[in-house]
């Protein structure tokens, strides 16, 4: 039987997604064998392929001049990726805003090959909210404006789009689909799939095309966006099956209504648990309001005592992965597109009852 | 139903790990969710990671001092990680073998990091033999010495392992875990998953741990392996449902009787395919009878005319994927530890067959 699965990643697939891997995985489409025993050059998985990029970018409206790759790896290997892809001309400084443990990291790996400027940090109050825009100094001459629209650990997500003048580039990893985006105002979006999209080990980037010349030279080929581009994402073998079972995942999103459905549903399941926070006494949010994650809800127990008693009847009740990040501790419930509203009702009637029980 | 799978890669991959990923891919051990909705840190993952290198290095009797990493991508990926991993000891040369292929793509790569020195070449023959080490010419100074002991699409293998004086380093991409290896001849050893091991998307990687500290400084964070060995292969997200699905094979083959299992097998298999096609006045091999790969029988037709309605009918008989690679043509039959034997007796049966009706 299935259970609630609130992991923050790699996170909950669609049970239909599964249903449909699961009666094809030995014998694909009758032609006798499995999605991930043929080559990915073959007509059926170009196909395949081909249809995932296509979805893809009809559930975001990405414009023709923007690139789509799916690429090896995640969001760290993207981390290294955007300085070796962006530096290469001219400019080797980019604006990053810091706001927790992702952008940290990203803030980490590229300054390694040039120079970051950290236009706004969220350091002060524990990386509890996203900065407001009045306050940046962005450089004059910048390669990149780098940010962290959701932070999958802090569960702090901006609520609007940096208008800047470099290139914006966005690790979109914990909330890519769950909204409509205005793919215009971006550079490049990348985004690991293992959250939104599909199991790990695949990664969707999308580039405008006039970035694609902008490579350090000596960037390991596996990095390169403009290799991938005109080799549409075949220079490699690709990760067959996780592509697969992402372009399934396209495909039940259309059949939900797109990210607009998406949409509406975050805010329906993030509100009915943010709401049951602010009402309770036992529990809490520590994130400002206006920055509260529609993904990821990390909340925490007026008596951390009561923290591993809290998930034992969780996980008995039936609600999976609701401990917090290592390095943060609390609690976390990730609400990405595949879990359902009676995920969250059923966590929060269980939170509701715990308070009773030990308040 | 299955057919018989003659793929190069992705591949075919043995039916009981299929069925069992099949049966447990909704709810895996009664946990309520797949093995790819839980987080690669949690307990349950981390015993399927841990038992799979144990299992892996069980197979291959891999000593202490060297790791075995699992990392995102492919062969590709390492031809970068390679240099990039071993230039920054003070020696930015290597020696190379090349062999057809994936050695050039390996040259190719480790030439825009330093001087490579093609110690020995069978493209003179068209890459149809390994070459004999008697003529090479070692550098004085090499920071490694590299070669592909099976290059899947010329269907060459080596038949011995070189004794050089630098760090043997080897693609084994397409013969890993098909016989024994002498792990301490080998300073690093690599393999794409998706031909001998699992699906695309992860490669291992066994690396002797004194050479983890010879990295170029600016090497990008996910292709160093001392990162990796360092983080247990979990520095980013892994390609867990990969790393799953490569463990189930290592308890398959171990079910099988190990590498020496796979070796008598695959001495069987491919002593069929070849004893054929040296007997038969229309088809045969354009390889060095003394460098034939067990695993990859390319073979030509007399007729090339005949080609297509070759691979229509076999593929009506249900031999799947025989066609050779788009860049050489004629014909190939991967014969990986997945393939059984009744594949190669089905495939020697038509083409005999086939003979008798067009000769």
């Amino acid at each position: 039987m299935r259970k609630f699965n609130f992991c923050a990643g790699p996170a909950a697939l669609p049970e239909p997604v599964l249903l449909q891997a699961q009666q094809e995985l030995l014998d694909w489409g009758g032609r006798g064998c499995s999605v991930m025993e043929v080559s990915h050059r073959s007509p059926e998985f170009t196909e395949v392929a081909e249809r995932a990029e296509q979805d893809f970018r009809d559930l975001l409206s990405i414009p023709a001049h923007y690139k789509v790759l799916f690429v090896q790896g995640g969001a760290t290997g993207q981390f290294s990726a955007i300085p070796w892809n962006l530096f290469g001309g001219g400019v080797k400084r980019a604006d990053y805003i810091h706001t927790g443990q992702w952008a940290g990291k990203a803030i980490k790996e590229a300054s390694r090959y040039g120079e970051v400027n950290v236009v706004a940090s969220s350091e002060d109050r524990n990386f509890s909210y996203a900065p407001a825009a009045d306050a940046w100094q962005e450089s004059d001459r910048s390669a990149y404006f780098h940010y962290t629209p959701n932070e999958t650990i802090g569960g702090v997500e901006f609520n609007y789009v940096p208008e800047v003048k470099a290139p914006l580039v966005a690790d979109m990893s914990s909330n890519i689909l769950s909204k409509a985006i205005p793919i215009e105002k971006f550079g490049m979006i990348y985004a690991g799939a293992q959250k939104n999209i599909g199991p790990s080990g695949i990664a969707v980037v999308i580039v405008r095309e006039d970035l694609l010349d902008r490579a350090m030279s000596d960037i390991p080929r596996s990095l390169n966006w403009k290799i991938a581009a005109e080799a549409g994402s075949m220079d490699n073998t690709p990760p067959t099956f996780a592509w697969y079972l992402s372009g399934l995942v396209f495909q039940w999103l259309k059949a939900q209504g797109g990210v607009e459905a998406m949409y509406e549903q975050s805010l329906k399941k993030s509100g009915l648990l943010y709401e049951f926070l602010d009402r309770s006494d036992f529990f809490s949010s520590p994130v400002d309001p206006a920055s509260r994650s529609r993904m990821n809800v990390p909340f925490v127990l007026a008596d951390e005592q009561l923290d591993a008693r809290f998930l034992n009847e969780a996980e008995e009740t039936g609600l999976l992965n609701l401990k917090g990040h290592r390095s943060v501790g609390g609690m976390r419930a990730s609400l990405y597109n595949a879990v359902p509203l009676e995920a969250v009702e059923a966590l929060v009637a269980f939170m509701a009852d715990f308070e009773k029980r030990v308040a």
